[in-house]
């Protein structure tokens, strides 16, 4: 049996793309399906699996599958690459549109004039603020922002984020010298965070431009988190280390996004989404 | 730019195969394009490349690129693969047939009657023996079979044998309890082997069956080592383990190899090639 694919990555954070309104995968089990295609040695070699499906409520859907099989609700740099593949071949026929996830319908836009899809945005939601919203432990409904952090015999100062997922960023001043092996696995695990935590070394270059290296949780040190450029974006801005509603270029491991915290308190991320494979997958 | 190529396995051990018949890659740097497909982040995701390419020698030709761009000289997975391709796209029109490799020709045979290889016995040449050949430091041009091998406070008893690569065979009683991880580093790069060693732990099932694990010089645990599998045969062979000329079923992690060390003095390898992909990839 044959599977038409698609692989596309954003910033090097891949998927193995399979558009179900011309393929059937009736009687498979995707999360079988999902560490099978992932796998570099028997099978393609991904980061998971992104079916690119009809929706009743947006102009297309998406659901994906991490490498592990367990399904995720939404994925940022994933996003990107759906809005592109949608775009690119005609699903939609518009250069906005939305789609569907599990964690909600997301508005996405096409950059430029071209009829293939280089720079897509799209709308990541508001950030959420409040210390029980992150979930971080704690008696008040505050915001954290820059409030000491003890880790070790260092303490440091932590803002916090959630992008519908927890962020914690720590601003340092050189981020080739930000202590990300040594403290990443440390902060992610500490019991402060009842659900975990990705952790966030960011470096102010000015105040349109951060330089950023993450750790995120259950993965460890990646090349690129969407989210976690957003939460870096909105903690300088609570900061007032740059501006509400300007672009601000996060500068990450994999390559760049532009963050902008926009007026309609929604945070919004645009980003390269790059075709690397159309294939046939010979189950 | 868009190159067509087969992913294809061997046990496990992947390749990007281009069929430089068809596909020019004229002004390509192969050892660029070796680490670009391998990436399983902005690529395909491979151990490296093959070529498949017309040969004024042998009846095809193969050129491998590891996956960090050095070029190697031959690998017993990829000559099972390179045949079923050849046969498979009717490159070659018989079931035996011959491969250029830079470690020289090598024979090939489709077993079965089917029109798609699924089995495929590959010559892998005959055993050196002796010190020199291994090579291992010494005084004396004897064989190395079972032979006292202190390291640090332990003597195991060592078989040595070169596939044209250095194997280190060590028997053990039960392979779950081997010390792969303990020793595999430690004798990969002991001084008694001037160009590292291949290190392998053999469980002998029955006279026709070895149960084997293996630590590949420069990559570490894998889950195949077509060479290494030769090498147990002969060791066990050479010890009065096994018998010459019949077969012998090798359990790796990734799959089953048969072996048989025939009366030509020569070592052949039978067992599975796989296509998983057959696609475009976008440069």
């Amino acid at each position: 049996m044959q599977i038409a694919f698609t692989k596309m990555h954003g910033l090097g954070n891949s998927y193995i793309y399979i558009n179900t309104f011309d393929v059937s995968l009736a009687g498979q089990d995707l999360s079988v399906l999902a560490k099978k295609v992932s796998d570099p040695n028997t099978g393609i070699g991904s980061d998971g699996l992104i079916l690119i499906t009809p929706s009743e409520q947006a102009d297309v859907g998406m659901r994906m599958f991490n490498k592990d099989g367990s399904e995720g609700k939404t994925c940022g740099n994933g996003l990107r690459c759906v809005a592109k593949y949608a775009f690119d071949n005609q699903l939609v026929t518009t250069r906005t549109f939305t789609i569907e996830t599990r964690a909600g319908n997301v508005s996405a836009e096409i950059l430029g004039e071209g009829r293939v899809a280089e720079q897509v945005t799209i709308d990541m939601g508001p950030p959420y603020l409040q210390r029980k919203q992150i979930p971080m432990v704690g008696v008040n409904l505050e915001r954290i922002v820059n409030e000491p952090f003890p880790v070790g015999d260092q303490t440091l100062r932590i803002t916090a984020v959630s992008m519908g997922n927890p962020h914690a960023v720590f601003f340092v001043d050189n981020i080739e010298l930000a202590p990300l092996y040594e403290l990443g696995p440390i902060i992610t695990n500490d019991e402060r965070f009842p659900e975990s935590v990705n952790v966030e070394f960011v470096e102010v270059v000015n105040e349109n431009e951060l330089n950023f290296r993450v750790w995120e949780r259950g993965s460890g040190v990646t090349q690129a988190c969407g989210t976690g450029a957003c939460a870096a974006a909105v903690a300088a801005i609570l900061n007032k280390l740059a501006k509400r509603s300007e672009d601000i270029v996060v500068h990450l491991a994999g390559g760049d996004l532009i963050i902008n915290w926009s007026k309609d308190n929604h945070v919004w991320m645009t980003g390269p989404a790059m075709t690397t494979v159309q294939g046939q997958f010979i189950l």
